[in-house]
Order: structure tokens, then sequence, then C-alpha cells
């Protein structure tokens, strides 16, 4: 079932944290991600953002500030990964929600629970380390915009685009969390002149897209129906789903991308609830009239009203020289969710209707998140028509991304009527590469 | 470095566990591969198999049968999954495999150690239920047969075939041991007549193949040189990729195999030391004179010589009727693991020369391992020319695997002068689909 609004939504609802109730505050108390976090000669643990802090979930489970099903969710969210509490699924992750946003809330009776040790409960970000959320057992990667498929297929779809979304398994082992250093690879690509070379990749590449993050998850044999799909999303974050052009060109017959995407895929560390952009939902894509319908299996009243998701994106280009005098980054970028083809839901079925398994802390990415406008195309590949015009960013010019570039992911849902809440960012830094 | 020959290799060896010394066993005192197994209320652990018996590392661990790495390797492999033992590297393991096989040896002087305390350290096979041996972070799938790779192609060969070896991720959720039922899975293709339809797949199939099993792994952004790459191959086990072929053929444009391969795959529950098959070594594919040279960064001399491996393996199909009726499988494939143009070693290095990290009990499977022989093709497509010529199963016609028929694959690797070793088998009976 999709996620409903409730008093957790109340756009009057404001936090005693301060800084929670700033406009362009990522972590208002409408938002409440959840991170994993560390500071000095701690475990890491599970927290939940609000404004400029951190609600340390291990201390707060340790001294029984929740109750019920909170209680228990608090108590596995304390462990180093969050796959065990994503396990126990939507309602349980609800019920913490409105537990902490009552504790969070400046006019709510419960406030001094929390406020009166927030010394012990609420940590400075500032102070702490984010760390990746979920042992990622698997990372699957969708082609869920038809504006990029057809970009990067000189428009051309392939043949079973509209009867199906489009996956592979990309590799899990490489997901990192924004911040860190994106090493170069060295790969075989086959150079203009036809000859095959070996070395650093020339035409590195991002991908803006975002990723579900799986709760529950099926058994192997029994897949999910697409009315039950919502309830398997525990969140979403930004993913940065770099590539390596020159590489993928060259491997992708026939098995599809392997080595040019492996090197390393950033996420955001916060993951937004699905609850928590319960009023963000929107229609899914409003096909053609001469589109085939969905299979049934892929079809579902509730998911046509509001299977879609009204989230902007948001794309970043900086230098090393500009970051050194401080300049802010260009802005390549402007996106939205709701520009998707297929929805998360008809990405979950469809991943499980031959019987494949879903388990917690499984990313499902969207692909990149292209839209229409050439103001809305996600990646460089896009935006520079396949490496043939260099863009401006600051005062350089840019083919592809250079040692030192960096690329930052900002997304925020808004809506009137709402408060806007954030995802934080999604960075990486360009390193040359420096073994092998 | 390729595992050396040494004692444990001799073939004038022989156990005081009798069954061993059988002319037919897969498991004489020179293989000793490991499994983890369980016996009733037992908590899984890891094991060595010996003729008909099991050694129970964990009895040994806690008994203090073994001493110094031999000691720390078996600690690490009392755990339910193998990961952590493999991880600790191929000296570590051999360090196990020599006092083990001192242990188990006829006229070893440590024979009573353990023999005394047989019914304490060995268990009946008979009795003990085979399990996962490792927990799967990653399986990856290469398309390593030339002669595999060729027929199914219609006789042509992607790009950049000869310059690097193929592959794809696969899913390692659905990874199970073989003996489990495989159920049918549901999904999309397109019809011979051209109209798009769903329902369960009609052309199941199967492919014969070998993985690597990792051992220790490299870290992200450190690349695994040729000459180091077999240190990170723990040992080999057998694979039957389940293909559905109408799913995998309507989806696989632009971004290669996905639900046609993830509804199961299973691997033989016995893994069988890179040091075990030390004796079966072989030269690499010899390649055609006009094929271009491997890359130096895939090329070394000792791979060269012998980064090949001499391993025969055998497919066997019986329908439901053939098995009540007690009548043996018929064999349908007898190929050899030395028709693979690209070694075990050049793929893992491959794999990592984009700095993606491998980890201890990633599967490295080969892809099909079919050879030039019509009677080596090693999968149904190749068999039945890709669904238009109908074999002979028993009495029966058999296009594709239909519900009740089962696949058996058996594996020996057997060389003049040295004592045969075998790989157990992987089996798996077709079900229907009963869900979604």
């Amino acid at each position: 079932m999709m996620p409903k609004l409730d008093a957790t939504h109340d756009p009057a609802r404001r936090s005693w944290v301060e800084a929670a109730n700033r406009a362009d505050s990522d972590f208002p108390i409408q938002n409440l991600p959840w991170a994993v976090f560390t500071r000095a000669g701690e475990q890491p643990r599970g927290g939940i953002a609000i404004g400029d802090g951190i609600v340390d979930l291990k201390a707060a489970s340790e001294a029984r500030l929740f109750s019920g099903a909170a209680a228990e969710t608090a108590r596995a969210a304390s462990a180093p990964v969050l796959n065990d509490a994503m396990a126990l699924g939507a309602r349980s992750a609800a019920a913490l929600r409105e537990q902490l946003s009552d504790l969070l809330r400046a006019d709510g009776r419960e406030r001094a629970r929390l406020e009166a040790r927030a010394a012990t409960f609420l940590v400075s970000m500032q102070g702490a380390q984010l760390c990746l959320p979920v042992t990622v057992g698997a990372f699957t990667d969708f082609l869920s915009s038809i504006f990029h498929t057809k970009r990067m297929g000189r428009n051309n779809l392939p043949p079973s685009y509209k009867y199906q979304p489009i996956a592979y398994n990309s590799r899990a082992s490489s997901v990192r969390i924004g911040g860190e250093t994106i090493v170069r690879p060295k790969g075989e690509f086959r150079a203009e002149a036809g000859e095959v070379g070996y070395g650093p990749e020339s035409s590195l590449d991002f991908e803006l897209e975002m990723a579900a993050v799986i709760g529950p998850g099926n058994a192997l044999g029994a897949p999910i129906p697409i009315a039950e799909a919502a309830d398997h999303i525990f969140g979403y974050c930004l993913l940065n789903d770099w590539s390596a052009r020159g590489i993928q060109r060259w491997e992708s017959q026939p098995l599809g991308p392997f080595l040019g995407k492996s090197f390393c895929t950033s996420i955001s560390p916060w993951i937004v609830t699905a609850e928590a952009l319960a009023p963000f939902r929107a229609p899914a894509f409003k096909r053609d009239g001469d589109d085939p319908p969905p299979f049934s299996h892929l079809s579902d009243e509730a998911d046509l009203k509001e299977g879609g998701l009204d989230i902007n994106l948001e794309a970043f280009w900086r230098t090393a020289a500009m970051r050194s005098r401080g300049a802010a980054p260009t802005r390549v970028t402007r996106t939205n969710a709701n520009a998707l083809y297929w929805t998360f839901t008809q990405m979950v079925t469809h991943h499980t209707v031959n019987g494949c398994n879903l388990r917690p802390g499984d990313l499902i990415a969207s692909g990149t998140v292209s839209g229409p406008t050439d103001d809305s195309r996600a990646c460089i590949a896009e935006l520079n028509g396949n490496g043939t015009m260099p863009l401006t960013i600051g005062e350089e010019k840019r083919l592809w991304l250079e040692d030192g570039d960096d690329v930052i992911f900002r997304a925020r849902a808004e809506r009137h009527g709402h408060v806007s809440i954030g995802f934080g960012e999604c960075s990486g830094v360009i390193g040359p590469m420096v073994a092998g």
C-alpha cells in the first residue's frame, strides 16, 4: 500500500531543534531520514536527521526512549548497518517516525523526554562521520527514463522498452557513500581509429539516479504483486552511477555493462523513508496513446494514480580550480523523478516476477533520471552529445570529467502546501588510478 | 602463484577411511574438498570430505586436532559459512590440507589422533545435510567458451571477444546448492508470431559451468595482477546457470541477461580446492595464429603454461518417468574445462582491472563450458539447434526441460599417473511456479 499522509506530515509542525525549521533545511521534522554514523572510537550505529543534528538510535534505544514497535525498530537500527531494521517493514518504521516526531516537535507533550537529555541523544552532524547505511547485498540498475534511453540510443528504443522495465545486475561490492575519491578506472576500449587500446578511461561520466532501498523483500519463488510492492520499499536515496564510457562501449556486447560501471557507485548517506515522501506522490508517467498498456501484473490503479514521485534532482560540476578559489559549482542538470517511464513499484514487481528474491537493503536504482528538456539531461554523454560538444564549467571547457573535478547531486521534494524535504548530498571527486 | 605438487598429491597415498580408496570415489585422500554441513539440531559448520565421510572441522577445531595456521583455518571454517576461512588465503588452506592428509593417510604417524576419535570427528555423509558453503556476496558469469559463444551467436563473435573475457554481474541472492527444486519462472517473451506474451517460461535450459570461489580478494581501487591472480582463487565448484531462453531473448537488449537467469542458480556443495587440482593444470587455450595476443596485463608465462584446467564435465538429463522406473539418466554432454578460451586467472585479473573489488566467497563462473565437438555442447540451446531439433531422453522426446525433469552435473579430474578426484554432483529437478 502506498504510504498515506498523517500528523507527521502536518506542515504546521515545527521542531524545538531550531535548525530544522529553516526553510532551506533538508531535514525538517517532516523528513526524519535514516543514516549510519560514527564518532571517534564509537561503533557505527543508526541515526535519524533533524536539522543539523542526528538522533542517536543506539543511545535512545538503550535509554528506552521508545515503546512498542518503535522500540523494536530503534533497537534493530542500533546496529552498524540498517538491514535488520529495514526488514521489519513499513509499519515498524512508521511507529518510530510517529514517536520521534512527537519527541521532536516544539509543542509535543513528550518533548522534554528527549530535549532534557539532548546531550546524550542528539549528536551534532558536524562531529559525526556518516557510513554506508546498509550492507548492499545487491544493486540493480534500471533504465527507467525513456528520455535518457532515447538520447543514448540515437532515438531508438530497445524492443521491449515499453513492455517491461529493463534492468541489469550491477556490482554491489563497490557501492560507497558519497564523499570518497572516485579512482579513475583502467580498461580496454576501441579508439576512434578502430584499434583496441588499454589504459585510463578518458570518457568518465556521472549518471544522476535515485535508488529505492528494499525493506522486507520476498522469498525465492514468491513474486511480489504490484499491489504489495510499495510495502517492500523502505525509502530512497540518491545514486551516482559513475560510468566509464569507453570501457562500457567496448565490453557491452552481448552481456551489458560490466567494468564500465563496477569501479565505484556512490549513494547519498541519508535514506529518505517512503513515508516521508507521502506528500510528494505523483501519477505514473502518462504514456502516449499508441504505447502498449502494461501487462496486468505490472498494472494497478493505485500505482497509476500515485506510483510516481515528484522530486527535483540537480547535478553540479566543479573543477579543481573552482574549488580552490571557492567558486560555486556549475549546475548542469535539473530534472524530476516524475520523468520516469516506469514506477519504482513496477520495477520491484518486475524484478521478482520470475521468482527472484529481493533482500532487505538491496538497491533498486532508476537509471539516469533524464527528462524531456535539454536542461534535464542527467549524464554528461547526453549533455555533450556523446562526446561531441564541450561544456563550460566555471571558466573552463570540459568534454568529460577530469582528475580533480567533483560532482555533487542534490534533491528536494517541494510541493505547495507542504514543507519541502531534502536528500542531503551525494558527491565525489575524481582521482587518478595509482595502482595496477 | 599456481599451486604446486607436494606430498599430499602422492598417488601412492591411501587413507584408513576405506571408501576413499575406491577407484570411483570422488573424494580420495588427494582431494579433500570443503563444504558446509549440518545434522539435526546442530549449527551448520565446515567439513572436509574423505570417502563417504566428512571431517567435522568444528569438532576437530574444538578438540585442538590441528596446530598453527591449520588450526586457525579450521577454527574459521567452524562457522556456518566458509567466507572467513577462505579469506585466510592459500597458505592457510594448504596447512590444513597437509595436516589433515597426514591424519587421514593409512601409513600416517598421526593417524591414531583422528582415527581413535572418529566417532566424534568423522561424520557419515548419509547422515549429514549439505548447505550453501558461502554467503555469496557476488556472482559473476563469464562467457569464456568460444565454442558456446559461436554456437549461440550463429557463428558470430562479439567484437571484443578475443581481446578480453566478457562477463556480466548475475544475481547472488538466488544462488542455491544443488538438490533443490527449480521453480519454473514466469516472465515476458515475444512469441513466434511477434506478439508479446506473459506466462511460464517454455524454453527452460541448463548451462554446465565451473565457478572459481574467491579467497582473499582485493581492496577497491587495487587491481589484482595476473601473476597474483591464482592466490585469490580458493577453489572450484560446478554451477548450473539455469536459463529461461524466452525471457532472456526478449529482455537482453541492451543491458544483457537479467530475469532469464536470476530465478535460481545451483552450485555443487563441495568446493574442490585449487591445491587439490595442482596435478590437473593444463596450458591455456591455444589461440589461432591470427587471433590477437592478450594485452600484457592479461598475459603471463605461468598462466600460458598452466593457467588451464584439465577437468572432465558431464551433464545428465532424466525425465520423471525415467526416475520413477529407476532408469539411468541420459548423458547429453561430455566436455572439458580446457576448452575455455580464457583462464580463470585471466577472468580474475580482468574483473579487477578497473579497480573493482572481489571479496571472499565471490563466485566467478566460466559460462557454459562447451567444446568444439557435438557431444561437448553444454546447454540445451546448443544441443537442440536453438529449439529446432528435439532430443531423445530415455524413451521420450524433449525440446526443453519439462516439469519433473532433472539435470545432474558431474565432474572429475583424471590424468595418467595421478589419482582421479571428483566434484560430487550438482543437480536440480524442475517444478511448476505455484505463486504469482
